[in-house]
């Protein structure tokens, strides 16, 4: 029988000692838990990074007990919730858009629950730690195997609250996409993945140019396959590991050097010639 | 048999490899031991910052031996020692103050040893790294089951080290105290504990008007249960999850936003109406 | 039978999920593995950096397969390599530099391949995540016991790519070194070992004058054991825990104050009384 499997994604960052707590609250209910720490440097508060690092991350790992907390809401009427999806996982955390995205990539939810049943909680409920006195206990108990309906009163899936975001248009023989996140190299992803690219502008081969329109500013970019077929400093556009469209420059910060911010609107075209 | 615990904190940061390798080192003694980092991103050489965090995070984590390290004086004559407390675990580290906090926490202190039978150390001793050479290795063994009077002489437990810093205080109907810690979400811990603030006060329920006095400054900020009852940008005063009297900014930065640092003295009343 | 035993050391960072990711492929191939991470802030494309970090760590860490990726090239024509060194480890990653300092100390290389064989890789290759698509899929299989030479063709060790940085010299009755690494602490590593300076000067006791100069200033500084052994804010040329020639500040920043910035040359003499 496979260890129990308990992954944890949060804000808390890793100086203060919270995130080591969910992991000892986890160990206690079940100790032999296998437990991975997806991150906690999630930028405070935002909850839209947590939901795409959870999508990008969940499909790599064990089918298991995710807890995500990124949480401004704690303590208030928001729920605290489980969801089982198809792939077999439960996601545990705040109602709060963060979990849905990854949801729909392990096959979309099938239940979920709100967690209110006290024997599945810790025995002092605080009012602004519920990674440690409800999502971490509930996440060990789910992976222990723990039927989900026992947790609380089911939720109907269609009310658990959903992120919005722009969708990527294609208009004019350009695709219209937003810059969803930076990581920590600055290489800019957009809301658009490769494949939108490809139905806007036809097929993609290395070389490839590409003009990028932020704003007033055009940038000449080359479509590649990877960082190091462009020299250091020069910018691509590349489909990363995830199917996602990119924007970075080799060994350089992209999202610095093309004055990129998450939100801002890119286009993209192919370049005239 | 339950494996084997070993927690780490340390102001080693995540960059360098020591946490690491103070992690093989267990693991090369204890090859089953489940080892939980608390936080290796302390900030440096702040012994009090460490001794209050592994005072929040014992509780949650399992019975074991931790490893604590926050010591400026390496390789000096400070003591290195480990010490068992009233709920079995054993704190291992230097006599620096940085253990009885959460000692006490956990019932006090048993008995103490300084940390000098070679059989339980490495072979080399380095002047420098005695989280790897010297704590690490007593943590393993201590968590294997080796009676920890064998690891070296016995040390009185009124000898070791202890931190001091203000007691709050209540004076002319209202409590003085000094912030302690800021954590990363800019949240301002006090050396007072909600309690302290009933007993001066009376009782607090949300919404109750307090003035939090800093100096010549002088703020209206009301006590509530949790972040979100107030508008963003808005600041509160609360219990946070130890049951610590702390100041916040509903998804802000309280520290940046009230001036607070480290050791300010804060005084708080009810609000005159 | 011991855990399989596999560490990670990346430039991926901790905010972002690729080092969660990576862990996560190698639990889906050997679940009971024991896995540690060395590092994922190392300084994002300094190979040299995670060479000396993995020099530094892979003797204290168990037996086992070790991956490391700050692999700028990713995706272009550089191999990914496996290599087995004396000591009966396997080091995976880019063959750019990064592995064979640690190889070294681990008692030399003894066999290496290219990772070419697709039943050791995950079922897709990306152009931009090899540690996710080949390095951690590989470190799994061969510590779970497969051979080295099944995951790919033999790699003439000779032809493994090997860091060059300038050798410590002696002359005219001074060393001569360079700064290889700062450490978090602002410690300054050079690339001579204390070895070296004895070689160099003669015998070193604590207190012993010497004198350092960089570029066109020169600084006495003691030889000492450790930090505590100066005043705070003093600082000290002393012999690290990895036997290193080190400058370093007591409770301070070194680097910032001798203003050193890796690659500064440094001149050790001892000072004329």
């Amino acid at each position: 029988m496979p260890r129990p499997f308990v992954s944890l994604l949060t804000d808390f960052g890793l100086r203060d000692p919270s995130a080591a707590i969910c992991r000892g609250v986890v160990l206690g209910i079940a100790p032999d838990a296998e437990i991975v720490d997806i991150s906690h440097e999630v930028r405070k508060y935002r909850v839209r990074d947590g939901a795409l690092l959870l999508w990008c991350a969940l499909p790599y790992l064990p089918i298991g007990s995710h807890v995500a907390v990124v949480d401004p809401g704690v303590g208030t009427e928001r729920r605290g919730v489980a969801i089982r999806v198809a792939r077999g996982d439960h996601l545990v955390g705040p109602d709060n858009g963060l979990l849905l995205m990854a949801a729909d990539r392990l096959g979309g939810v099938v239940e979920g629950v709100e967690l209110e049943a006290p024997e599945y909680r810790l025995p002092v409920i605080s009012s602004s730690f519920h990674g440690r006195d409800i999502f971490a206990p509930a996440a060990a108990h789910l992976a222990l195997g723990v039927a989900i309906a026992r947790l609380g009163p089911a939720v109907d899936p269609a009310t658990l609250v959903r992120l919005r975001f722009p969708e990527p248009r294609v208009r004019d023989g350009a695709l219209d996409s937003h810059v969803i996140y930076v990581d920590t190299f600055g290489n800019v992803k957009l809301t658009a993945l490769a494949t939108d690219l490809r139905t806007a502008l036809g097929p993609m081969v290395a070389g490839t140019g590409l003009d990028v329109e932020v704003g007033e500013r055009r940038l000449g970019v080359p479509w590649q396959t990877t960082f190091g077929n462009v020299s250091p400093g020069e910018p691509l556009v590349y489909e990363d590991s995830y199917g996602r469209l990119c924007l970075a420059v080799n060994q350089g910060d992209a999202a610095a050097m093309l004055g990129l911010t998450e939100d801002a609107a890119v286009r993209i075209r192919r370049r005239a010639d």
